[in-house]
């Protein structure tokens, strides 16, 4: 499994990645599922993989070829995040319907975040079919794998207007969640900040099970969590209804 | 969908149900899935349902039935938990089993809490094959439906030495998380207590989608998660790797 956000804000991106791969329970690696493409002043773009390895390490090692031999078309010759999203998700598929059999499934989806020059910076969520969705004003961020355990405290606390370091520890909080409740979403945490319109490589940090900046923001974290519990108004029982009045639901002899 | 929990810590049990149900999107419906059954002085369980609501009512309706007609085996006479548990996990397969066709699932899933005589007060998950586990000071709260959204609070907060005040509230904020992510779990939220060796019907809570503390409540707890992420370890960007230093993952020209 896996778990891999991206939360896009008025001043730029933030992008969290776990690494935890696993093919059965007794088959648990340690794979990277960041990879990012850049070049100065002119654009930067950030992926995030989940699903198939043998899948996105394809799609990956094509994009890099791609580059590489100056394909016609590119991560560095396309004109538009949307056009990135269309062609990301056509090497997807290519690489799907190169292995078949066993009623086995070698799916992947993507989050591709970044900025092409001049346009504004997007995120997208690129299926397995190909195609993609963007975040928008009204659903910040987008993630892809284990995320149910992680959703509660974004929807609570991300907005446009969330400062990116908010966001990013909000992200990390979010993977820490997902962490804690789902084995085969491990470290090391990947983190990246792209800040809008510098169209320059952002701050990114490779945070281990052991780092100490780890612990001290979980303990933090559920200390914040207690005060809050502390703060939160009394039940008021003596408000209880008569459970005899709901009558419907209750057998007492 | 449905999301149900109970939560067992020394001082007694809390119970926290929604009470949507839906056929599909254009079919949603609102049913209580919290059924009580007591004497006082001698037991008191309380039963939450999950899965197919034909099933759930079948089999809260041959529960009463069989303490009406003083059956040999009924809830009122049942030695345990335990044996209560393999009762009521006995009464849903029969009911599953009433009825076949299309392909179609009948199954359903229940928490049974409670305490009978001198027993320690318990909680099982009753699955829908009939068996059930048993929460333990490891593991002191279960679900049953839509569990994921609203798990990682109860991980970070419900201990066995949690008081029933706390307990009651962290299922109650995780309701809330649950019911904010998923639109197929909603209120009413009925919130029960049962207070250990009380022997006695606890308080009952109904909270309505416009109940003036369910607001406070939600209101309270947003502002103590945004106290507790001013209050995190800001992110030392300047820690950060220098990501070229990774090459691996990144493409630069």
């Amino acid at each position: 499994m896996t778990y891999c956000l991206a939360v896009q804000v008025k001043s730029g991106l933030i992008f969290v990645s776990d690494s935890r791969t696993n093919a059965g329970v007794d088959q648990v690696s340690t794979f990277s599922k960041m990879h990012t493409f850049g070049r100065e002043g002119d654009r930067q773009l950030a992926l995030l993989s989940a699903g198939n390895l043998a899948t996105t390490q394809g799609v990956v090692a094509q994009l890099q070829r791609d580059i590489r031999s100056n394909a016609d078309e590119n991560l560095f010759t396309v004109a538009d995040m949307n056009e990135a999203g269309d062609y990301i998700g056509r090497l997807s598929r290519e690489q799907q319907s190169k292995v078949t059999g066993g009623g086995a499934t070698f799916e992947a989806s993507f989050i591709l975040g970044g900025q092409v020059g001049s346009e504004a910076p997007g995120v997208l969520r690129i299926y397995p079919e190909g195609n993609h969705i963007c975040a928008t004003d009204e659903t910040p961020y987008l993630q892809i794998g284990e995320s149910k355990y992680g959703k509660p405290i974004l929807d609570r606390i991300v907005a446009p207007s969330t400062s990116l370091e908010q966001a990013a520890l909000c992200a990390l909080v979010s993977m820490d969640s997902t962490i804690r409740s789902n084995v085969t979403v491990g470290p090391p945490i990947e983190v990246l900040v792209y800040r809008r319109d510098t169209l320059a490589a952002g701050d990114y940090l490779k945070l281990d099970n052991d780092s100490a900046y780890l612990r001290d923001l979980k303990r933090s974290w559920e200390e914040g969590l207690r005060e809050a519990f502390m703060k939160l108004p009394p039940i008021n029982w003596a408000s209880a209804k008569d459970r005899a009045a709901d009558s419907r639901n209750i057998v007492s002899l």
